[in-house]
């Protein structure tokens, strides 16, 4: 269960904890132990992330995950995922206190992926409420809404949830760290823009999966710029054809993405978070924490995947 | 969605932290602020016990739980209900930072909220994979593996728990008191034992629920009993009975049970477990942990629902 589950993404998560941790200590090698304790943090994101991703699939009746079915499609699993879902939990707090207990931060430790499982598993609850059926509603789709669903359910255990392990790591308190949060949360926000936009226009042979956000009636940065720039006749558009298996109803839909232009509305804004992020980041104090701020940066400016 | 799933049923979990933490004191009033956080730690359990109860209804497949449809079958709930679960596990965490933040035993409160939910979840696990449809196998089916269960899906967040929260609360190192704990565990599997019997020989109007373990092919006491007692015959009468919902069927496996005279053998592990539950109490050098422990031993000795 473990195997299926945490292994066969890229890591980009964990990988970035022993990277923010390096940056913080201005080291290039880190210590055997170091590099321990660090990889360890890093894995519990992992496992964090395996647990999201076996429950999502159950709420999401999704059918392939990382390229293979989802954990629960397996013969003989079933709903005993969601019982596997919640043993993959439990691991990251017994790897813990196997490694931590004891540290002077072992409680904020606790307390950090305590906080940032709540907030994620309350995104995923207003992704839920607002995508669900029979509820669907486009009127209630706007920036306002989406900025909350990405920050909760994706930017703080995607972006912050590593670099806060890498803090307190280096024995810093969080509670010094509040600006940083706020660029981090910024920059899952933008990173989940891309993703909204990549799913429409990226190439499905590189990103390896075709987007479905438009047949899953899902509240993508895309729709919420359509419903803001649309005149009375394209929004009656939008709302006939949003959220229909119907090929022919996704290309009416992608037909008004490119009336609109949205490609053009998405390279500005794309240039503007950039510019916004990296004043942010250069009023840090810290050339240390501006460094790890930036390395995330330049990962994800511009990806096409 | 936490009225409907914290309230509604006994709080025997909840109640008796303050109980308990009453006599390890051996005050019969607590002030003001005391009573607070016993009681926060009591709700606390219940809302562990929400969050199981929630997922297990789930996984299970029920229909009903404390007189009204299992929170997934509400309405508009569905498999939201999934995600609901894990807000009402993540409540406890913010609910402990709340309150008990800064408290010497603050990191021990929250390993042993982990700890025992690892061990339900474990007890689940077990639970599931033994009783799984496809997997239904009775010569699975021991005392061995129906304690091991028990123990772990019951017996430590029902009984062990509640006395470990007043025991931290007392200032006390759960590490002292492992034998606490083992006389907690056996105490809970004899609490289920009684379950099992009284699933099958209890008063339905007057326990509130019509028992279906035979129909549901679970890893009953009664059945691991009876697989012991029984000779070839009556072993093939079980193999071909257990676990149908045909009435005449399960009226085979009951008249099975009264040939062997499980009523008998029932009464007599009670009256056995009681004598090695007091004897193992009595060797307890703390007499306020004795008292804890008889209270809990009296309230469920000979229950009948």
């Amino acid at each position: 269960m473990i195997d299926y589950n945490v292994l066969g993404g890229k890591c980009n998560r964990g990988l970035s904890v022993v990277d923010s941790y390096k940056l913080l200590k201005g080291a290039d090698v880190l210590g055997e132990e170091e590099l321990f304790l660090a990889s360890t943090l890093g894995w519990c994101i992992e496992w964090l992330q395996a647990y999201f991703l076996v429950l999502d699939d159950i709420m999401d009746d999704s059918h392939t995950r990382r390229g293979q079915p989802c954990w629960f499609r397996v013969p003989h699993v079933g709903f005993i995922a969601v019982n596997d879902g919640i043993i993959l939990r439990n691991h990251i707090s017994r790897i813990l206190r196997h490694q931590f207990k004891g540290k002077p931060y072992y409680a904020d430790l606790l307390d950090l992926f305590n906080e940032v499982e709540f907030k994620t598993a309350s995104g995923q609850l207003l992704d839920l409420i607002t995508t669900h059926e029979g509820e669907q509603d486009l009127t209630k789709y706007n920036i306002t809404v989406h900025r909350r669903i990405v920050q909760y359910k994706t930017a703080y255990y995607s972006f912050y949830l590593p670099v806060a392990c890498a803090l307190l790591l280096s024995g810093e308190n969080l509670d010094n760290y509040g600006a940083v949060e706020n660029i981090l949360v910024e920059m899952g926000t933008y990173f989940q823009v891309q993703d909204d936009y990549l799913d429409c226009y990226g190439d499905p042979e590189f990103i390896g999966k075709i987007g479905t956000d438009i047949e899953d009636y899902k509240c993508s940065w895309l729709v919420v710029q359509a419903l803001e720039c649309a005149d009375e006749s394209q929004k009656h558009i939008l709302f006939e054809n949003y959220g229909k298996k119907d090929p022919a109803c996704v290309a009416k839909v992608k037909n008004l993405y490119k009336e609109l232009n949205l490609e053009a509305v998405f390279q500005d804004y794309e240039k503007e978070s950039y510019k916004k992020l990296i004043a942010d980041i250069e009023a840090q104090p810290s050339i240390a924490v501006q460094s790890v701020l930036k390395s995330f940066l330049h990962k994800i400016y511009k990806r096409q995947k």
